[in-house]
């Protein structure tokens, strides 16, 4: 299962990036294939997995924070495994090219 | 913790109604304040009861599909509740009006 | 075509319904079909118009506001019309009960 | 401004790699700059340019299919550029480390 998440206090101000690192810091200790975007985080594993690593950084976050707000996306699709570096690979394939991963 | 979420499978058509009714027959069975919308549902709760809600959905639209998409959006502020109408409500209330909620 | 979208400022601190309203404000003006929810708005409409609505939100909060984050999702279906309430109808006949819309 | 789409259609079943390449080569003819995650793809740019782009994706996707589903973030931040690249950057300061972007 492939799953992409945002998560970020509300009431912090305008600069986030030292709570997004907390959160980058327990996904990387959770073992789980990962990847950063500018936006968001992506990681692959089992439902339960990947759902204990959000709520672990949602808990961190809200011992800082009295609000704080996550946009998750799941593409659980069956079967599918390696998904993380296979997905831009097969679209670059169909592209017939190297795009910008 | 309020939790807005949609759920839908990619391989099934154009058509999707039967499948969400599906899921909101398990939200609603769930015994968790909800509300429906045009294009999501909202639940309140607790993390694990929500999220144990979304995965029976997932569960449920699995068996029928090889491929599901979620998209859940998360505000978890201190000590709120009651926030599926009250949210409205409160928003309503600065405008001065009665919106179409 | 149905859109939903969240939008709030990220550096205005905990409460936000004020900044919220004014969102509404703009949507109500449009003259657009829409619906609030507990966690989004749902508008419907042709592209041109829902975005450019969207877009005066954001003009509007980035006045006070130095960081803003909106969240959109667009179910973009051909031939479909009156969908702001007809989604959830359909739904609500697939369970053959009035959900709790 | 920074914002992150993904878009699929929902009509074409399980395979949707041949669709998103397509998006990619819009993406990728604008000149914005642009980077492909596993589950969506980011961009940078103004309001007008970034959804121009989104939606010559869909209207592209669309000459395919009958219903076409997409999700797009927005962080919009005053004054700030080439974040493609520096948020990732700014979170591994932080991190003190170089994370896996």
């Amino acid at each position: 299962m492939l799953v992409q998440f945002t998560i970020f206090p509300t009431d912090k101000g305008e600069g986030l990036s030292g709570y997004v690192a907390e959160a980058i810091r327990i996904v990387d200790a959770s073992g789980l294939s990962y990847k950063l975007g500018p936006m968001s985080t992506s990681i692959e594993g089992e439902w339960d997995e990947v759902f204990s690593v959000i709520k672990e950084c949602r808990d961190a976050m809200r011992r800082y924070s009295n609000r704080v707000y996550i946009v998750i996306g799941v593409d659980d699709r069956a079967g599918a495994v390696n998904r993380i570096e296979g997905k831009i690979r097969s679209v670059a394939e169909k592209l017939g090219q190297e795009p910008k991963g």
